[in-house]
């Protein structure tokens, strides 16, 4: 998604429709909530003359990220690009891609949505989402460059964006209580008949082990229900528990349930979310048992997908970790 | 149930009809397959004479055996007693609690089935079902006992009838992997909407560590998918598969998901079954990673419920163990 310099661009901030005109095939002319907006919208993105890019955000999944910055190199080549999301170490991992880039990453999509034709009804727009870089005294200058399209960002810190992944919180969980289901492929909404109290046992579960893998690498450790209530309160959602935030939503009513294992909600966040958590709990002594029970009960039932924890990631957040905290001043008296 | 000394009760082969005339609301008259049966069914057991009975077959949940035998002691007294199915160490168990008793046990149930209006369409009725008692010599004579009415029973050993339960291989997988479904009542039947392949995983890398258990204590370590064959196959069961053999056979088509975790595929098949497996691999050193992982998550979304192995079983079974080792004749050379 390459932004334009032009300021005039309306912002993303609640639910909006986007319509798209298209000439050709292609999208040539589109209107958000009726006001006209130019767009420049193509699968050539290297075609796009390099001086109408101010920015880039990366919207997928975080292990397609090494063939991405591949394709794209010259396009990225010394631009900010927001991961969103970034995944475990997303923006460390792209700035080893591509060491020109200045790199940032956010703990979520900033949106979802559906089309209808020519109609994009977007919904889900997080507010309160975390955005940081590598350099923490950066993140303010990105955050400055991405909020003029994204006023929903917040700064914060990269141990914090790395850890703080909702998706990755309940996705793995969600799936295994819906396994058969998922597998073959029954329709059900996800957010709706997938939940129930049983799973919110095992989502506080997770999240109770994930804060704790939090609290050792020096990320905020705010529950997975505050991360959420944060980003959908506006729209919607209520409700003391991840569960009853999940059911209330409004804009998760239509979400369906994946129709196979083979699903990023595994695949991607798994490699580059839970399973990182475990393999931090680990390095760092932190026991995570449930996330542990969780992810080998899922890696029986599906044997051919790749659910381990992607190792460059993980050493390169624990040594973003050391260097952090070598750098924090030394507290009084200590 | 009470089984009368009467040769000329029909036997329990293969799918009937079996249809109860009542009077003043209780079965008084009874037609297997149009031919017409005397039946005594009271719920006031003790209040039928003595004389009548021959033996018993318990047929109840595992976990209640001590409350029953607490109620129904003078019924069972010096009697042969089979239950079916005896969970983990059923006839040992029954023997601590009643010494007169001449206990044996089955794997499962002999028969299922369903009441419409005053027929009982039993189906599922299991061909060479394996049935012992604690004294190995003393099983032919009780096999002699049951197979009057029960002609499908097979002799067997303790240590197989106790760790061949095919319910305890299948239940807690199934309700895993189905749990939210289960959790809130969602309707689905079991054995077609909750199979998937993804299930034949789990419930195929339960049954290798159950097998590797059962050749440390000298049980028939058959796959638990010929056991379901063995049973079932005469009535229409196919597959190699554990999920072809439950998805192909008539018998199980609209057996429904349970409404709730707290159920006997739960509550009875963990403690009595698939921990027990898990507790027996512990103590005698073979590795149940897959079925502790499996145990630990449903642990995780029923916090409630009783999920740890029955102790007193677990003890009675492997002195048992011992005992039968020790009184095996050395192999030659030994």
């Amino acid at each position: 998604l390459p932004l334009p310099h032009d300021d005039n661009l309306p912002q993303v901030t609640t639910t909006r429709h986007l319509r798209c005109q298209q000439q050709k095939g292609k999208p040539s002319r589109a209107e958000l909530d009726g006001r006209q907006i130019p767009i420049t919208l193509t699968s050539q993105i290297t075609a796009l003359a390099a001086r109408e890019i101010a920015a880039c955000v990366i919207v997928a999944e975080s292990r397609v990220l090494p063939r991405l910055v591949a394709e794209h190199r010259e396009l990225l080549r010394g631009r900010p690009v927001l991961l969103a999301p970034g995944g475990l170490a997303g923006a460390l991992r792209l700035a080893e891609l591509e060491p020109s880039v200045q790199a940032a990453e956010a703990t979520g999509f900033p949106a979802a949505g559906f089309a209808q034709g020519d109609l994009f009804v977007l919904r889900g727009i997080k507010q309160n989402l975390p955005i940081a870089t590598a350099q923490a005294q950066r993140t303010a200058e990105l955050h400055a460059v991405f909020a003029r399209h994204l006023p929903t960002l917040v700064p914060s810190d990269l141990v914090t964006t790395s850890m703080a992944n909702t998706n990755h919180l309940i996705h793995p969980p969600i799936t295994l209580l819906n396994a058969v289901r998922v597998d073959g492929a029954h329709p059900f909404r996800l957010y709706r008949e997938g939940v129930s109290p049983a799973l919110n046992e095992l989502l506080e579960a997770v999240d109770i082990e994930r804060r704790a893998v939090c609290r050792a690498v020096g990320a905020d450790d705010r529950r997975g229900r505050d991360w959420l209530h944060g980003f959908y309160h506006h729209d919607g959602m209520e409700g003391e528990t991840l569960a009853q935030c999940l059911q209330s939503y409004p804009g998760f009513e239509s979400v369906p349930g994946p129709g196979t294992l083979d699903y990023r909600y595994l695949t991607d966040d798994i490699p580059h979310g839970v399973a990182q958590w475990s393999a931090l709990g680990r390095r760092l002594g932190v026991p995570t048992p449930a996330i542990d029970h969780v992810l080998e009960v899922l890696r029986i039932l599906a044997p051919d997908l790749d659910l381990v924890a992607d190792e460059q990631g993980l050493e390169l957040f624990l040594r973003h970790v050391e260097q952090t905290a070598a750098a924090q001043p030394v507290p009084a008296g200590g």
